[in-house]
């Protein structure tokens, strides 16, 4: 597995629930936020994989253990991977934890296919597969990028 | 004015907050259920608009003056109304009431302007117009009908 | 495994994203729809176990399997089933599938945990366990009942 | 009106809808962040005002202007600033513009009633009414705080 790559979110007030916790929904939002960040920091965005080359990453899995609960205004590290690349699959790895005691809030997984606009699966375009198996481009310290 | 059209919606767990109510950005979606249920009733939707005609209703302003908590499982109706309609715009408004007990949980207004899928402003598509002055063309009751 | 208690939603807009369907994160929001659905159809609420038993079902894992996408206003059938059942733990499982075509839209699991409202594990009240395990008591057809 | 302060939020994934651009209702939710990192900086928090004290900032109205569609990955800039404080309620004001192109993307109003958790009308508690009323506390640059 390739390094992690770290993306900090604070818990919003619209994502807390009458159990005045995070609502675990939001989990795979926060995810997706890791998961957007690392792509921006291999270098190339979603929005150009969609635009250029007609590959969508598609949602095919997704598994989150909860650990312990985050609570409105905790500023949240998620650290995100590559656990696994092939030739129409990615697999994305997740751990959250809270900044101010370091707990574990939750872990988890997405596996995503490559499709194109019509939902059909096809390979991911091999300049995405090399830039997602290198390392972080930019290096700027999580807490003064904005995200 | 044309006839108010009423339609159902339950607030979901996810919908509440730590202050044990419905998050207020929901009003704005069940308003949009509202609309798109009107659309619906007065015979086309949102989607064949997007897809046959390049025609978007997008919101330009959005209005909501809450004047009692909803809580979880309060089935809601929502009554929306178009209250003007122009060659480029046209003005939706709703209340939302609880129906346990009739009281009246919001009222808003959201205008729309029509544009195509670059985002220009354009002319209401004349078939559309006509169906959205027109009464209700399916009659069931609200709660009999899949929301 | 008890009967599967069925309920049915619409696909909102704000449920879209701009791939042009519904955001995986929505699915975990209709397990819910359905478990809380469920539950009041064996004769009891998450709000009254929660106000009266200090008893809260928080989520410890969700998997989601998605099998096909799901479009704005399609009418998605939740089928919700308690698969486990332990004394401080219950597992929840779900089918969702659009209604016009019959499609399996996703499949998937929760685990809960029963706590009180300081997130301390404790045993699930005997009263709703039993009730939990009887079949639907309100045995009125999914589209006529307001969600 | 006294200064305005700034947050920045990246335009999630999550948050776009089928016709590519971000849904209306997160600009309430942007909002909320908003004044939530107002407060902060002011040297309080939402959280400790209801713990302590026992009051609600409740929603009463809201009002937005889109002005120009938001993008995914689009980092934007919130401008809060309280526009009029009373002695049970609180006007915010808000500008969120779009950094790349420094384009007014939206502007808006909320109107909160201070309340007690049983959603009755109080005054808001003075220490924080001079708190709100004076200049930002914190002045680290937007870029560098934790959102």
């Amino acid at each position: 597995m390739n390094g992690w790559h770290e993306t900090e979110v604070r818990v919003r007030y619209a994502e807390t629930d009458q159990m005045g916790i995070a609502h675990h929904a939001n989990y795979l939002i926060w995810f997706e936020t890791g998961r957007s960040d690392l792509c921006r920091a291999r270098g190339f965005s979603y929005k150009e994989m969609e635009e250029n080359e007609n590959a969508l990453m598609v949602v095919a899995e997704s598994y989150v253990r909860y650990k312990s609960p985050a609570f409105y205004e905790d500023v949240l590290t998620i650290r995100t991977a590559i656990s696994e690349i092939r030739s129409r699959s990615i697999r994305f790895s997740y751990e959250i934890s809270r900044n101010k005691d370091d707990s574990l809030i939750a872990e988890g997984e997405t596996l995503h296919l490559v499709t194109d606009q019509d939902h059909k699966v096809k390979s991911i375009p091999e300049v995405y597969k090399r830039l997602l198996t290198e390392d972080d481009k930019m290096a700027f310290p999580a807490n003064q990028a904005p995200r």
